[in-house]
């Protein structure tokens, strides 16, 4: 049965699972509101559903909840940062907020992440170069699903790019996609319902095109965003290796089908050539280009212009990139946030072993 | 008839051409190794093919020859370039030059042109960062063509990534696509042999599903990448919407639906927000973040890795990024490039009407 939760007790009762974990009450917070950040925007596969697994990678020794995340190599514009196996929701605001920094200082920053682990939602981090009047850029490699054109072979990650620009008197544009045609989140909801996946999806450990939503754990792999070679599935393939690359290579983490795995079970890639899994930030301050005023009334028509596009039936009209999240933020933080029968009792297990009250 | 050129009389005539028109000896040269590193590549579509449009862009005033192509802002870390209507296959190069001059100085460099014209080739500029250990990033926005998810209008260019990463033994990575699921030059190969187009490439001026390789002379427009909304086509309006605001809202050029068109004889937009179209470049020194040579060796596993993942059948095996352009480029080099009956004839006119000897 789903059960609901105000906002608030959901982020006090996942603080005091990082905190029984041991992180600083301050990481505990700063973790807590990341990780919740997916539940208010809807993004229900990377919320308070991952907080079990995050726990579980903190038990096999694979997160470090006191880690001595630093800048290990830096330029004016540039860095690299060493998150010593902390919790991805901690080491990622630390490396965006050095990009903003970098930002201030001369126009723009750029930071990749080695030694990190799954950070949640990207979105969240490009979103905070909103409030300084940056556009802020956020992604990360992830462990291998992602078969490549032409292969049978899980070679990449869901890898997803997220790009924040602030607006005026409209919302800001907040893009956050998965670079494969579907996210694993929306498998997850049809093997709920024991439902086919569409053609163009997920393939088959042969590499053939296949309808069952539980596939990957057959073997199979996701497509890449365009799903085959006819509808430039090797274009997906290329954003996900560019995410790699800017995430893992440039930073010195793992890369490729050697990012580890999210679940603690899954054993680890034999061989691993870098640290961790890795992402990449980027901030660029708008008046490091033209004035913020200038920007933001370019960018309020650009946003008015497309979202009175022809619509092509009067139902669905285009959609700016953010609103949908935003809307949902917006009534989740009323409504509350419903979970899951299994999420639901994922969490009192929680609660129950550490003692501590949903 | 189709006939075929040495690239070196290729190069000769267009910058003889370029010259005619009033371009310096310099600036002729560069834009047209630029024009033609289109054709070596294979992207005929964007090569010579394009030289007689850039003549009657001029003919209209909307080219200047003799641009005074400057930086009218800047921080230490990015910069925005006027192009002062200039050919963009010589304004891109300028800007990508200030690119790579900035990251030298704090480890990266970001420029985002307004007030230029179609530039080419993406990868062509990305790739200028390459003999600096550099990665080149670049992208531009171009008149509008694609509708975004749930639109008939067409609101956004084919907009192309390009993003070149150095490697150590390894030839490069360099992807270089378009936003769209299919370019506009795999449609034009479809309406020369009259065949239908595949679904999910074009819709028709009502929204609906299209077979016809001409339907964008009806109306019609291109799709993002993703194709339809079960495919995630709204990820590829996402990106086609980033490259639009990163070259033309940061810049002060135009964007959207007021990009101004390729072809002479299309009257501008009304009410253009800004000035002649928009680039984006970045640049990034590796070792801004470590040493290019554990980069390298890392980027050489990559590329070696991936190029081995299990293939699906054995005449396909999965292609790196840039492979097969180098290819193409080697062989074209030496053995010449073929011209379609109707370009060759073009550029017969030109030769008549110019008095240069093709």
């Amino acid at each position: 049965m789903e059960k609901k939760f105000s906002y608030e007790k959901l982020l006090s009762f996942t603080q005091s699972v990082f905190q029984h974990i041991g992180c600083s009450s301050k990481d505990a917070l700063t973790a807590s509101l990341n990780l919740l950040s997916a539940d208010l925007r809807g993004v229900d596969s990377h919320g308070v559903a991952r907080l079990s697994g995050y726990v579980r990678l903190w038990e096999v020794n694979r997160i470090n909840a006191k880690a001595d995340i630093k800048v290990i190599h830096e330029t004016p514009s540039t860095a690299v940062v060493d998150g010593d196996s902390g919790l991805g929701l901690v080491v990622a605001p630390f490396a965006m907020q050095v990009a903003i920094d970098k930002a201030k200082q001369v126009g723009s920053g750029w930071v990749s992440v080695q030694n990190s682990n799954h950070f949640g939602i990207a979105g969240q981090y490009a979103m905070m170069g909103l409030d300084h009047d940056m556009i802020g850029i956020a992604m990360t490699n992830a462990s291998a699903l992602v078969a490549p054109t032409f292969s049978k072979e899980r070679m990449l990650g869901t890898n997803p790019i997220a790009v924040a620009v602030p607006a005026g008197n409209e919302p800001p544009f907040v893009a956050d996609f998965a670079t494969t045609t579907a996210a694993n989140g929306k498998l997850e909801i049809l093997q709920r319902k024991n439902q086919p996946v569409p053609e163009g999806w997920v393939q088959n450990k042969e590499g053939n095109q296949s309808y069952d939503a539980h596939e990957l754990k057959k073997g199979g792999a996701l497509l890449p965003l365009g799903s085959d070679r006819e509808h430039s599935s090797h274009k997906g393939y290329m954003l996900g290796s560019i995410v790699d690359i800017f995430s893992g290579v440039l930073s010195g983490a793992n890369y490729g089908p050697w990012v580890p795995p999210f679940p603690a079970y899954i054993p680890m890639p034999e061989q691993m050539p870098g640290k961790g899994i890795g992402h990449f930030f980027g901030a660029m301050r708008i008046d490091a280009f033209r004035t913020a005023d200038a920007f933001k009334k370019d960018m309020d028509q650009w946003i008015c212009r497309f979202r009175t596009a022809q619509p092509i039936n009067h139902e669905e009209k285009v959609i700016i990139p953010g609103d949908p999240e935003r809307e949902m933020e917006k009534f989740r933080k009323v409504d509350g946030i419903t979970l899951l029968e299994d999420v639901h009792n994922d969490l009192m297990t929680l609660s129950d072993k550490f003692e501590i009250k949903l």
